[in-house]
Parts: C-alpha cells; sequence; structure tokens
C-alpha cells in the first residue's frame, strides 16, 4: 500500500504539473469545463445524493448537532443551486491574461503587467460538501490547480464530487489533476501538505480557529485565511433613526450565523438618550440577547452585564454586545483593540464622522450608512469568492477570480541594452 | 538590564502603534520628513564617516573580503547619491488612499477599494548600511513602520542612520517609531520577530539564501522574498545576431554581481551554427567562462563541461553556463525546471515564438528582445524599490511604494440592507 508521505507527493507534483499545463489552457476550454460540471450535477443528482445520504447516517451516529447535519446536507434543490453558481462563473470574464497596467518607457521598451494564475492552490475547508465544487471552479477558473481536503464527515459526498470533476476534467481536455480531492482524512496529511511550498503556491483554510491557527503555524507557503468577524455598528451622535434601526438590525438578524454579521453595538453616548432604547427594542422583539457595559445596562430592561470577553467574541448568534462610548475616537479605538479588522459600519448623517472612520478603522471593509452583511463577493459584484480573506496580505476581504491570481511583467523590445 | 524578549516585544508594539498613528499623517508631512532626512545626510556626513570607519576597521580586523568591505563602505559621493535618493522617493506620488477601482451597485452602494499601508514591516538584511535609509524612505512614504535589523558588520552605520532617523521624525512630528533599528546583533532576536505576527505585517529578508530560508521556516507572517537570480538568455532560432550579441552581453556583462544578470545562455539548434561562434567570441573577450553542455562544447574553444549542478547556479559572476536547445518548447521547458522564476529573455524575429515565450514562461519578467537587467524598479518606472520579490504571492518582480500596500474597502450607502 501507497504510504501517506508518498500520496501526498504525488498528489502536490500531479497538482504541479497540472498548473503548468492549465496556464496555457484557453479561457473557452476552461468555460465549457464549468458547463460540463453544471450539467453533470444535474445528471448523477441521485448518485450524489446516496453518497451524501452515507454521510447524514454516519453524521448521525457520531452525534453531530442538528446545524451541522443541516450544513452537510445535499438536496435536489441545493444541488441545483451549485449547478447555477458554477454556471455563473463559467459567465465571468477571464481574469487569466488581463493587462492591468501597460506603458512605454522612454527608452521605447513596452511594460505590460498581465495577470496570470498563482498556481497550486491547498483548499482546507470543513462541513458543507456543495464548498468542493464552488472552491474547484473559482480555481480553475483563474486557471489555477487545485487540491482539495474537506472535513472527514463529508467524505463521501466529496468523494462523489470528485469523480464528477475527474470526469468532466478528462472530457473537454482539461489536465485530470486540475483539480485533486485528498482521500486521506489523516490529520498528518494536512501537515505533510502545508510543508510542500516546492509545489504548492498557497494554503487557503476555511473552518474554525483551530484549524487556522494550525496551518499558519505550519504552513510553509503563503496562507489567506478566513478568520473571526468580530463586527461593529457604530451608530454615532448624528445617525438617523429609521437608518440605524435598519442598518443594526440587518446587520446583526438577517443572518447571525455568518462572519460578517454585526457582533457589537456601539452607540455614542450623545444618541444613547435618543436611540438606545428602540434599538435595544426592536433587537430584543427579534430575540437578541443584549449583553451591556455598565452605562448601557441600566438604561435596557432585561440586558445581561457584559463582560471584557463579550467584547472579543464572534458569537454567530442572537447575543449582541452593547457599549456607550464618549466619542467617534472612543469607537474607533474599541474596534482597534476588540475587532478582527473584518467588517465595521458607522451610521451618521454627519460627513466628518463618516471620513474620519472611513481614514481610521483599519478593516477589510468599512461600512458608512449601510449593513456589514454587504461585505461579500456577490453584493461586491465579484461574482464568486473562495472565502471573505481577513489578512492584509495580497488579498484583502471578498476573495473571488482576480484574488486567486498574481502578474508577470512582459518587457517587449528591440534590442535594448542598460 | 532589559531582557531580549522584552526589548523585542517593545519594538514591535511600538512600531504597531506607530504604524496606527501614520496611516493617518498626511502624505505631505511624510515628504516633509523625506526632505528633512536628505538634508540631515548631508549635514551629518562626518559623523556617518566617522560611524563606517569603525565598522570598516572591525571588518578588515574580521577578515571581511575586499568586495564585502567595498560593499559596506560609505563615501562623500555615496552618502550624496543616497540623499538624492531620499529626494526622490518624496517626490513620486502618495500611494496611500489612492482609489484603485470603484463603482456603484445596482442598489445605489458605492464601493471604493482604497490603497492603504500594510502596517508594519520587518525589514532584514545585510552588508550594506545604505539599505537602511532606502528602507526606512520606502516604508514611510508609503505608510508603513519598519523595523530595520542591519547585519552585525554594519552596526555603527546603521545606528549612526538611526539616530538620524529618530531626530528628523521628532522634528517633523511623525512618530518616533515609525522607524526603529534593532540595536542586538543577536540572532535569536531576528527568531522572536518573527513570531510576532500579532503586530508585525509582513517580513522582508534581503540576503543570501540561508538568511532568506530561515525566515521562510520561521516567519508566523507573510514574507517577501528576496531569493535567487538563475535568469536565461535564450537565443531563437530567427534571432538577429547583433540583438543577440548585444542583449546577451549585456544581460551577462553589464554588471555580473546582480539578480537580474544572466547566468544561462540557451540557443536552439538551427541557430547554433550561425550565431554561437561569435555569442561565444563576444563572451569570453569579456573574460567570462563557458561550461557547455555536450552539444555546444565541441563548438567553442576554451569552453569547460558543464554539470547538471552548473544550470541550478546563480554564478554572480563571469562564468555563463552553455545549452544548446531543440526548440522553443525546449527551451521553455529547461527555464521551468533550472530557473528560478525571476527574468528571463527571449532574442527573436518571430512573433509567434516571442508570444509563446511570453505565455509559457513563468518569471516575474519575462523580456522579449530586451536585456534582463531591466527587471528592475527604476528601470520600470517605480521610482525606488526595496527588493525584486521571487514570490508569486502579493508582489511580484520589483517592490516599490505600491507593493508596500493593501487595500481597503470603502462602501458607502444611505441606509442600504440585505
Amino acid at each position: 500500500m501507497e504510504q501517506l508521505q508518498d500520496y501526498t507527493q504525488r498528489i502536490a507534483k500531479q497538482a504541479r504539473e497540472a498548473a503548468v499545463e492549465l496556464s496555457t489552457i484557453s479561457g473557452a476550454t476552461r468555460n465549457k469545463w464549468l458547463k460540463r460540471v453544471a450539467q453533470e450535477l444535474r445528471d448523477s443528482q441521485s448518485e450524489l445524493l446516496a453518497a451524501n445520504e452515507q454521510d447524514l447516517k454516519s453524521g448521525t451516529a457520531a452525534g453531530l448537532s442538528s446545524a451541522l447535519l443541516d450544513r452537510l446536507r445535499l438536496t435536489p434543490s441545493r444541488l441545483e443551486d451549485l449547478a447555477q453558481a458554477v454556471e455563473q462563473i463559467a459567465a465571468l470574464p477571464d481574469p487569466v491574461g488581463e493587462v492591468i497596467e501597460g506603458g512605454r518607457r522612454p527608452n521605447g521598451l513596452q511594460i505590460l503587467k498581465i495577470r496570470v494564475p498563482l498556481g497550486v492552490v491547498f483548499f482546507i475547508y470543513e462541513s458543507r460538501p456543495n464548498v468542493t465544487i464552488d472552491a474547484a471552479a473559482i480555481c480553475i477558473k483563474s486557471g489555477n490547480a487545485v487540491i482539495l481536503r474537506g472535513g472527514k464527515e463529508a467524505i463521501h459526498s466529496n468523494l462523489a464530487f470528485a469523480s464528477i470533476l475527474q470526469k468532466t476534467l478528462k472530457e473537454v481536455g482539461l489536465p485530470e489533476h486540475a483539480a485533486q480531492i485528498v482521500e486521506s482524512t489523516d490529520r498528518e496529511a494536512v501537515g505533510q501538505f502545508l510543508r510542500m511550498n516546492q509545489w504548492i503556491d498557497v494554503a487557503i483554510p476555511r473552518g474554525g480557529r483551530s484549524l487556522i491557527e494550525r496551518v499558519t503555524a505550519e504552513a510553509r507557503m503563503p496562507v489567506i485565511k478566513h478568520f473571526d468577524g468580530i463586527c461593529h455598528v457604530f451608530v454615532d451622535e448624528s445617525a438617523d433613526e429609521q437608518m440605524a434601526v435598519d442598518v443594526l438590525i440587518n446587520s446583526k438578524c438577517q443572518r447571525p450565523g455568518v462572519c460578517n454579521a454585526a457582533e457589537t453595538l456601539l452607540i455614542h453616548q450623545a444618541a444613547a438618550d435618543r436611540l438606545l432604547g428602540r434599538l435595544a427594542e426592536e433587537l430584543q422583539k427579534r430575540g437578541v440577547e443584549l449583553r451591556c457595559c455598565p452605562f448601557s445596562f441600566p438604561k435596557i430592561p432585561n440586558a445581561v452585564p457584559a463582560t471584557e470577553q463579550d467584547f472579543r467574541t464572534e458569537y454567530l448568534a442572537l447575543v449582541m454586545s452593547v457599549k456607550i462610548v464618549d466619542s467617534i475616537e472612543h469607537a474607533i479605538r474599541h474596534i482597534r483593540e476588540y475587532g478582527s479588522s473584518h467588517t465595521d459600519a458607522i451610521v451618521t448623517q454627519n460627513t466628518a464622522a463618516a471620513a474620519k472612520f472611513e481614514t481610521c478603522v483599519d478593516s477589510a471593509a468599512v461600512m458608512v450608512n449601510a449593513s456589514t452583511r454587504f461585505n461579500d463577493g456577490g453584493e461586491f459584484g465579484l461574482g464568486a469568492e473562495i472565502g471573505i480573506s481577513t489578512d492584509r496580505f495580497h488579498a484583502r476581504g471578498p476573495c473571488g477570480l482576480r484574488e486567486m491570481t498574481t502578474y508577470k511583467y512582459v518587457v517587449r523590445g528591440n534590442g535594448q541594452i542598460r
């Protein structure tokens, strides 16, 4: 039997070779493949659901929570959504070969900065099996080979997706190793891939904090992280009441379990008397538990006192921290200290306050009079996303096709020398 | 006495605080500082030369080679060049706050992608003390705080530069910790900084292979590497003779000790009879030793047989590997296998060959009918560079001011919700 180290090396080398081949294949062929994948997702519905059923049974036996089981579940309508998502990716413009900038130097050299794929992506994710197809589609559309390592609870679903990927890649003449699913669920396999920086260009972990911390510590290649979203809504002195209610409720309640949902309400002390009662009432009406600082606590019926740790917590649930701040500067300091540089919003009617917040809040997305929930590849018009980066490096915020690329310089001359 | 760990933590935290402050300081103030630094380099010439003299004495006593001593040496004219380089950086456009892209979404949201500093840069470099000033100027111009760790052989020169940096930062009202020089020459200090990813955003090593490998292995933050340049000149079947001579000689001989100098000549077999004799003669006339493959060896008087390892070697000297290839595909395969993805050139009169080389050679800079020596921040019009990245991630090729930045999204609405 093949040893684990031999297996992971083989996968990584195959991915590298596929990436080299992919870099010269036309966008038309990559799009043809995407359309075939969409069709195959529809045609293989029963096989996919049967494989998924195995995962659901093992998950139930292993005592997974109903929330986790729901994330794991494929249904005909979820498969159709997935097929449509793949078709949408096919319809997006090809990022590969785009001339980002270009010009002519005084000596006549033409210098072009051209978009090229990153190379080999190692994508490590948990639970939802449809991410397998999303990630493969985004990586290959942008000219990258991808090694997909899903959670062991979704292994049967992922292997069923893998057979669709293999079959369609071969059919359209793309390298069959352009997308490979790691069949070993051994934890050590991840560690081995993370050391193979000679073949793998970037690692993208998407999952809980412990996964991301492990990848950051072990990876010898760059990592695009998808970390906590401790997002704030700051209601400034001059905020319009109805706008404050709308933005806050949408940020907190529209989908509380996701990273761009708000976790903390900051409110300017000069607005607290006017607005805090109404805001708290609207939140509580929707089932949100409020954990309050000493100044806001007495103003809100049924409030819970907040601990220091609450302000550092990504609840991902109908719980919100509340704090009254002295000034916009205080709000900005709080966000810098307790936030995760993901998404932070201000509600204000004052242009100077808006400008200050935009400049001083150092988050991937700074929202002025808009819901935190807009920090999303689809909402930004990127068309698809492989995650929302909380890194400052290479890519920040929603990562779509372009964020899966780098560039090279092409210099055209007619014999220039220095 | 302060323990090393306390010292490095203090430096890193101070840098983080300075970076926060710097992010809101105007470009005018940053430029004012640059101009003061240039002036101070002129005014403090005698102190700087005296400090440098100490390093030169220790270096001589320690038996440094004359080449290394020359790199270490400051002279009045080198200081004047440095002052002028700083003035040129002051004159470049401010990258901070640049709107990279922007548009309005169908729901009325205005989405802006805005250039912001990376944050805190940890720059580790060897030998040449003028790099201290260059790096500080580039980092602060682009709104970053920088921790500078130079080689121990340049410590007196670097501390003299440090006192200029501190003095001028205070004078113009910039945070005094925006540029800090690590006073400890303890190797462990580097290891400690590399683990402080909570305060440091990027590590940039510039030096020998062992330094870069150490930083890659230990860093918990992203690294911009400045690795080997094993650069090729490929003389295609259709190459013009004089252009081939000019480009090859310039690539190899104009400054053989730098990373964008060529190390290997590849020549199409159909061009070898026509061109190889002349090319070899021109190289040998300039003192270049030729290490040749079995096919080129018999064609060149006084050639040396090449080993496999020769084709993987960055000579940085008047030595060149020579290989005859069957086809352009063979040349491209050789470059992929033996090159370092730094800079590779083709000399050709054939547009199809040029296009193929541009597409298939995966290097930071691909040159068509131009010298490899053009892969340089100044030549590309970036104005200044902190290094030439051999990474694919974030920044590739020459790294100037923009490459020291990232972006954030600013989203302006009037109450939009999802």
